[in-house]
Parts: C-alpha cells; sequence; structure tokens
C-alpha cells in the first residue's frame, strides 16, 4: 500500500461552495432536509454510441475515505471557509445514507440515473465534486478503451500512457481501460494499487546508451531472456529484425515497432520474421494509435497493440458531461420527498424525482431502451432493473473485485445492438424513454 | 498537509520498462555511464503559437520523493519484475545527479530544450514517466489557462473543473492555471496543497433545497454576508435578479449566471442592477466558456469568468507531446559524453547532444527567436540564456514560490509579438534556430 491508498483523506477534493452551501443550510435549518441527488448526462460526447461507466469502485473507496482530519479543518478555520458550527459537522462527518446505482462496467446512455445518493442534504451535497471527478474522469477513459478494446477483436490491447496524463489520473486511466477490456498497463503503480497485469521491457534510450544495437539485445536477452520484445526501430528496422534473430534465435518472444506505416512495416517484418525461421515471434505495434489505427490494422500480421495518448485523453473526449443534480427533497425533516427541478430558459434543465432504470431486450434478447421511470416499475422491467446497492446506511455493501466490472462489461457491451461498436460517428444505440412518473 | 504531500513516494509512477532497463543495463554494465536526458517536444498542438511550461515545482518534489518503499519492494519481488541486484539498486536510490531547465511559467516553442537530467543511466532511465506525466499534463493545462487570462484582459478568471477532471489532477490543473494568471480556484485541496486563493458560494441545489427561491437566497446571505454572490438562474433570471436585490440591498456583492447566452443576459441583468440601484453589483459568468467564448463576452458587462471542463481539459489539447530522450552518454564510465540520437526513418528523430537555450531579442527587446545550441554560447546570447538549476547533485536548488513562476510567465508572455495572443490558430510566434555544435 503506498501513502495514498493507506491514508487517503478525499474530504478536501471538493468545490469551495459545497462547503459554504452547507454552512447556510445549517443555518436556515434545510440541512436536515431528506434530499436525493442523481449523477446522469444529459449527452454523450457527440457521434459516440454508448457511454461505460467506471470508477464506481474508486467512488465507494472516496466516501468511506471522506473524513476531515486535523489540519485541514484547521486550515478550514484558518482561511474562514466556513464557521465553527460548520466545523464541528465536518469534524465528525461520515457518510450514514444510501448509494445505488448502475453497476462498474455498464454501459449507460443520455438520462440514464447512473448513481443515486441519498441523505440529508448536509451529508450528501458536500460528496458532489469527488463523486463528480472520479465517474468523469474514469468513465471517459473507459469509454475511449471500450472502443479500441472492440476494434482490436480478440488481439490483447496494453495501456501505456502514464507519461500523457498527470502522474495519478494515469493510474486510474489504467484501471478503467482494464474495466473496459485492456490485458495490461504499463503502469507500475496501477499494479501496485489495482491488481492489474503490468509488461514492459525497453525503449529507445536503451538501445542509444550501448554501443551497438547488437549490444543493447544482447544485453536485454542476457537479462529478460529470449521470451523479451525488443525494440527493433531505433536507427534501420531491417537490421534490427536481422540482428535480433541473430542474437536471440529463432524463439525470440516478440518485436516492437514504434514509428512508421504500421501496416507496412508488419507485414515487411513479419515476412522477415518468418524467412529468419522466427514464426512464433510475435510484433507489437504502439505508435500513435486510437481506435482508428487499431481498426485499420485488423488486417496486418499485428499480435498486439499498445496504446497511450488516445487512451488517457479519452480519444478525444477526455471528460463526460455527468452532473450531479438534486431531483428531490422533503420540505420538512420526516416529510416525503418532493421532485424538484431547475427550470431556467438557459437550458441545463433536469428532471425531478427518484429514478429507476431498466435496460429493456427485444425478442432476441438484444437492448433496445434504456427505460428510466420514477413511478411503479412496470412488471415485465423487474428483471431488467440496472441498479444494485452500493452503499446502505452508510456502510459500503457494492465492493466488487475489478474482474467482475471487467467481465460485466464486455458482456453489457454484447448485449447491445451490432452497431454499437461501429467507429463512425453515431447516434447512442438505444433510445432513452423516460415513464412518467 | 494530507497524505499525499505528507508521504508522497512517487518510485512506482513509472512504466515498468524503466525498472526492466535498469536491470539489464546493471547486468551489462553500461547502468553507470554518465548520461544525459533532454526534455522536449517537437511540436506545439496545432494552432497554437506559444507553449508555457508548468509541473517544474512538483517535479522537484517528485525527484526528491522518488524513494522506493518496503511494500514497493515487496510487491515488485513479488511481481518479479526485477531481480535481485535491482532490488537491493533501488532500495537505496537517490537521485544524486544534476537537473537544469527553463523555469517554471517560462513559455516555450517546438525543440526548446525544457529540462535536462544529467546522471548515471541507472539514475536519469527511472526518473522518465513521473516527470513527463507532470509536464505533460501541467503544462497543458497552463497553455490553455494562458490563453484565457490573455482573451480575459484585466478580469479576474476562476478556475472551477475539478468535477471534470481526475480528482489529483484538479488540483494540479488549479496550480497550472494559477501560474498561468488564474486568480482563484473552488478547489479546496488546491487551496490546501499549494496555497492558491480558494473561492464560492452556492449551486442550484442550495436554490432547489429551499421552499423558494427567496428563502434560499435570505439563508445564503445570512450566512455569508450580502458581499456574497447569489446564482440566479434557477428558475426565472428576471425574477431572481429582482429578489436578489430585494433580500441583499443594492450593496449586494455579485450575481452568477451558469446557462444560456451570457453576452445578452448579462447586458440584461446589468441594466437590471442598476435600474435597482444596484450598481455596484458584480456579474459573474460561469456557462462551458472557453478562451473564444471569453474573448466574445469582453463587450459585455461582465466582472468575472468562471472556467471549468475546457480549464482542466487543456481547451482541445488535454496533453502535450513532451519527450525525455537519451541525447549523450559516455561509452567508459569516467569518459567523455559523446551525442546520441535515434534515426529510424519512421520519424520521431531527436538532435542529440547537451543543449542550451536562449530568447534572442530584436532592437525593441521583443522575443524574436529561440537559439538552441550544443556547442559555445555566442557572447551577445549570455543575458538570454534560459535555464536555470534546478537539482545540484541530488540537492534541489531550485524551489521557489508559485508567485515566482506566475509573475515569470505574466512577464514571458509579455515580450513576446503581439500576435501570440492571437487566439486564431497559427505558426508559433517565434522560430527556432538550431546552431550547429
Amino acid at each position: 500500500m503506498d501513502a495514498i491508498t493507506a491514508h487517503p483523506s478525499t474530504a478536501l477534493l471538493t468545490d469551495r461552495y459545497e462547503l459554504t452551501m452547507l454552512q447556510a443550510a445549517l443555518r436556515s435549518g434545510a440541512a436536515e432536509r431528506r434530499s436525493v441527488f442523481e449523477v446522469f448526462t444529459r449527452r454523450l460526447p457527440a457521434g459516440r454510441r454508448y457511454g461505460v461507466l467506471a470508477g464506481t469502485g474508486r467512488v465507494l473507496d472516496a466516501v468511506e475515505n471522506f473524513r476531515f482530519t486535523t489540519p485541514q479543518l484547521d486550515w478550514l478555520a484558518d482561511q474562514q471557509v466556513v464557521d465553527q458550527d460548520t466545523l464541528r459537522f465536518l469534524a465528525d462527518y461520515r457518510f450514514t445514507g444510501d448509494i445505488h446505482g448502475y453497476p462498474e462496467g455498464e454501459v449507460y446512455f443520455p438520462g440514464s440515473p447512473l448513481l443515486t445518493v441519498e441523505g440529508t442534504f448536509a451529508e450528501a451535497v458536500i460528496l458532489e465534486t469527488v463523486i463528480l471527478s472520479i465517474l468523469n474522469f474514469d468513465s471517459a477513459i473507459a469509454a475511449a478503451a471500450s472502443r479500441m478494446t472492440a476494434a482490436a477483436g480478440g488481439r490483447p490491447v496494453i495501456e501505456m500512457g502514464a507519461r500523457r496524463a498527470h502522474e495519478r489520473a494515469a493510474v486510474s486511466a489504467a484501471r478503467a481501460a482494464y474495466v473496459a477490456g485492456f490485458s495490461a498497463t504499463s503502469d507500475l503503480e496501477a499494479g501496485f494499487t489495482h491488481g492489474i497485469p503490468t509488461t514492459g521491457t525497453a525503449a529507445h534510450a536503451f538501445t542509444l546508451l550501448h554501443d551497438s544495437e547488437r549490444d543493447a539485445f544482447t544485453a536485454q536477452i542476457a537479462s529478460m531472456g529470449r521470451e523479451t520484445t525488443l525494440l527493433v526501430d531505433t536507427y534501420d528496422l531491417n537490421e534490427a529484425v536481422r540482428t535480433a534473430v541473430e542474437v536471440a534465435g529463432p524463439g525470440l518472444g516478440a518485436v516492437r515497432i514504434d514509428s512508421g506505416d504500421l501496416t507496412l512495416l508488419a507485414h515487411r517484418v513479419r515476412r522477415q520474421l518468418d524467412e529468419l525461421g522466427a514464426t512464433g515471434t510475435r510484433i507489437i505495434v504502439t505508435s500513435d494509435l486510437d481506435e482508428y489505427a487499431i481498426a485499420a490494422l485488423a488486417a496486418a500480421p499485428v499480435d498486439g497493440y499498445g496504446v497511450g495518448t488516445q487512451l488517457v485523453t479519452g480519444s478525444g473526449h477526455p471528460t463526460c458531461a455527468m452532473v450531479y443534480k438534486l431531483v428531490a427533497r422533503a420540505s420538512t425533516p420526516g416529510g416525503p420527498l418532493e421532485p424538484v427541478a431547475k427550470r431556467s430558459a438557459g437550458g441545463k434543465s433536469s428532471v425531478g424525482g427518484r429514478k429507476w432504470a431498466a435496460r429493456r431486450p427485444d425478442a432476441d434478447g438484444t437492448a433496445e431502451a434504456e427505460v428510466v421511470g420514477t413511478g411503479p416499475v412496470p412488471a415485465e422491467l423487474e428483471p431488467h432493473l440496472l441498479h444494485v446497492p452500493l452503499i446502505r446506511k452508510g456502510e459500503v455493501v457494492g465492493r466488487e473485485p475489478l474482474a467482475a466490472a471487467r467481465e460485466r462489461h464486455l458482456r453489457a457491451r454484447a448485449g447491445l445492438p451490432l452497431s454499437a461498436t461501429q467507429l463512425s460517428k453515431g447516434e447512442p444505440v438505444i433510445v432513452t424513454e423516460q415513464l412518467p412518473g
């Protein structure tokens, strides 16, 4: 366990206005009103056909670790962010409400009620920022990753974007990519923290360090064995492949190509390897790939893809547009929940009321609609309800191994109409139906 | 101090191949060769006229805290990432070399040698990933932020994108935005960790929580005083502004508009506020702003901008393309440095040799070229050299207050040709000249 997992206070990963609202509500008495907040998105990124929910497991940790430490409270006092009453509330803060929602790895659509947080206004409002940070980032990565693993067919895809992302975001990106079907990551912290398989052998610097490419390959084989992957594009590709097989023998594990026209080069290198008898040596490609480049390589003799920048930046969509909205609240402390919604002419409207959601299948079992309602659940939809309990009376009940989310994602994606994994721009692959309450 | 700042091991924020290269180099004997790595970028994001270096201060912390803990070492052993010799090396690891580079907040251009890391191959190679993660992310945010503060003229710009970024990346984004001239952030952890001013009052949920908008405004004023900012677009804007001034009086601090046609609404609200006698009440706008929207509001009666999504996603360019390349190394442990460079036909070439850089001014003192060389520095460029020492023999010597980087950025930007801050797509505003060695 590193420091972050061992002492992970998440309490200040919070917009200041959450705490000032809390203070004003404590003073007005409204803080104790039972409230329901909903995480949803009004739209998918332009052209995307489905979203992928990731980060739920991290949200559970973040809520559990939403505890204010003494130095944090002292700082809030010193900066006069909130008053003494509010500081006392924060010092004792534990979330005691309920959270349910879509399980991690599920697909989603505009209007899907992804997470429902229910408690007093005071305890629920201050979780907004950290919950949205986690879900918006992790889901953006998972959505891109899912398109990449779909494009790769059965070939393994490796996450190697740490250097192009914030150093801690990179760890979560590796996790989200794994949920969406990636095989491994280059990021050691992601292995250490989340148990994701790690991989990697050498960079161009290793070849440049030695007096010759042959020396470098010899050193690498001596250290890692002939099953290793040799990087063959530092100088002349053809010569490097010949040297690689001379040094390692035909049992060489793999070669990696990191620049150039990968389709062309993969064919050329495959031919050369086969001629040298290295018929079992795999070819890994890793240069600025995205889902389109992966798809374009489908007919090339490639055995694995490494994806960096485009994965950790969500392939053009580095965040989601998820929001955390108050959809119902009681007007007296013990009173019944009443739906509420913003209704300004300027847009950003929301739909009031606590919601359920179900994915309705057609006769063949393929998803045909995301049905969202606030009233009673129609009997035929009961088996298809999407929400699972995540936190009950403040206790986490929805924790699961990461592999479960990964399996769920592949299953959920397979349950969508075939056009879901088309890479071209399109509409959400199923419609969202809002049932009147 | 929170957990991350108190116990910040950065050692596993590292691609696995750094450690496998280390192991192979320890075994081949090349690990002890004196080496020079350089951080640079081959290009700016398409259309951008200058880059902004941010994250240097965080790099210094990351290098200082690049220490392997026992649980980390046990995990590396358990996973057989590296062998026993390498584990012993890592257990004692301290960077003992030198780092110099552009100071934080400086502008940069393609080919600028942003950071030079010099030491043994072993000690320098394993810093690659964490250094690139920090600089690529923080500089992407700072570049977008700089365009936004330039577009805003003298009006304050507030960072409020935490919910649209990874929760820890958000803290660094707030820091980078501050370097590039932002006034404040919504993110409390950024205030706590980096001393950046924090701000924020209330969201739509606060209005929806109460039985009426009037109740909500009354509660907010009671808690925060009339100097607060009231959010006026939950229901009807016109009515909300009237209610706001009724409740707070004409001394109301500010109103915030978070949706709709902001130019139109700002004019309308200004007129209404003035008619109500609230001539000193400021107007803050916050809906999906980027540098173009900020510029479009220049003639509107707006007193401040809040920027979220587009700031934390780098306004279309969420990362930089900085790389960390071996540019020189000795071929014997005590021998002279020799330039090295990748020269594959596939692109991604680099320029060998340890470099200096200077920004040459024209007769008026405006920058006209970024001059980069590996040979002796021409005397007339001596006063314009850009590198500063950051780490000397393993000791951090380049730490500075964040305000210094912020001032430097505004000064450096002001020293560029006027076209630097044009928002339209263009070429780098000055050329990079590579002097032959």
